[in-house]
């Protein structure tokens, strides 16, 4: 039985769920309704009730969503059944940052390897996670089976290295380095431009400036 | 005159061509069509010719868009008159990446002020940046009419400093912390969780996966 695709932003919203309810301990609080996570996230509640019933949980219009149970439906729909392994290309600031930042955040996702140029970082353990020579990279994804990279490189070395990770059987890239990568179909890139998203909240900025001017400081 | 407001979606695709006119040289190649501008993004001609002529740009049937005029028509649009300030919030291996990784990219926008709690880096340039005490986070940004702040610290704090933030006059918020802040509607917030980035990219991987078995290595 092939599954209607779901789109992006429905994915988003499902991840968002998910994430709000983590913060919520079932003890305290054992249900919350559509209205509430509506909001938590802006979402209207029908969408909401259309979203998690797409996954095949509805609530009681009583007593609203079981959280633990809503949680492990939304965790079986966006997670893999196995640990899915991710490997981190460059190890600089923002590709350490985001080591970091991963480490026993979830369960079924896991930076399992780094690789890079440099050689102060290759056969050592940085943040967690062993750094092998960039060279090494298609034997040591198809040994792993690894499908997911995350690439924190400079932006010139970036189209190449996605090519790179195409070819070595890559199928979900998220590129950090400011550069829109042109890749196959049969790769789901999504790109997180820094930049590209200061430039947004900073004309978002100024649009609720002309409603709330500054006070003067003298 | 009150312009209509753009939509989040318009003002992305808008900051997106601007940032693909950079990679090409005017002198080489000085006009675009609406259909070389959708193979590189991905967008339909029909939706590139609509958002350009809603900045009030329009090209030419036979010769296309004038690269340099199409440029400075989104730049007027998406920039402000005057440099805009921001400051950022957190020197971490996180905020250190992205000060290096924004410096010199834009003219019209610019780190120019950092704060930190560590007295390592307090009263230091980090990056090329001055750092300062957390404690003069409110004098600093009213003193200079900073309304752009980046958020680089740890989830437990973000929801605190996104108040201070709030109260000290910051319209923009770019916030890297994994939580999603929640704040009046007079700051704009833009929630950029890396691990949710990396779920929804793990997501369309695996329906990838599916059309496209991995060869087995033996």
């Amino acid at each position: 039985m092939k599954k209607k695709p779901f789109s992006e932003k429905t994915i988003e919203r499902l991840i968002l769920y998910r994430r709000l309810l983590m913060n919520i301990d079932p003890a305290e609080k054992p249900n919350i309704y559509s209205h509430e996570l509506s909001l938590l996230t802006g979402f209207t509640s029908a969408q909401i009730r259309r979203d998690l019933m797409a996954i095949g949980y509805s609530g009681s219009p009583v007593k609203g969503y079981d959280i633990k149970k809503l949680f492990s439906s939304l965790s079986d729909f966006i997670d893999a059944d196995e640990v899915q392994q991710v490997a981190i290309i460059g190890l600089g600031q923002l590709g350490r940052a985001i080591v970091n930042y991963f480490r026993g955040r979830r369960k079924k996702l896991e930076i399992t390897v780094a690789f890079d140029k440099d050689p102060n970082k290759i056969n050592r353990v940085v943040n967690g996670v062993h750094c092998h020579s960039i060279d090494l990279l298609e034997k040591i994804i198809a040994e792993k089976g690894i499908r997911i990279a995350i690439l924190a490189i400079p932006e010139d070395q970036a189209q190449t290295m996605g090519e790179r990770l195409a070819e070595a059987g890559i199928t979900g890239i998220l590129n950090y380095a400011p550069t829109q990568l042109k890749l196959p179909v049969s790769v789901y890139v999504e790109n997180r431009d820094m930049i590209m998203a200061v430039e947004k909240v900073a004309y978002f900025s100024r649009q609720l400036d002309v409603e709330k001017p500054h006070e003067s400081v003298s």
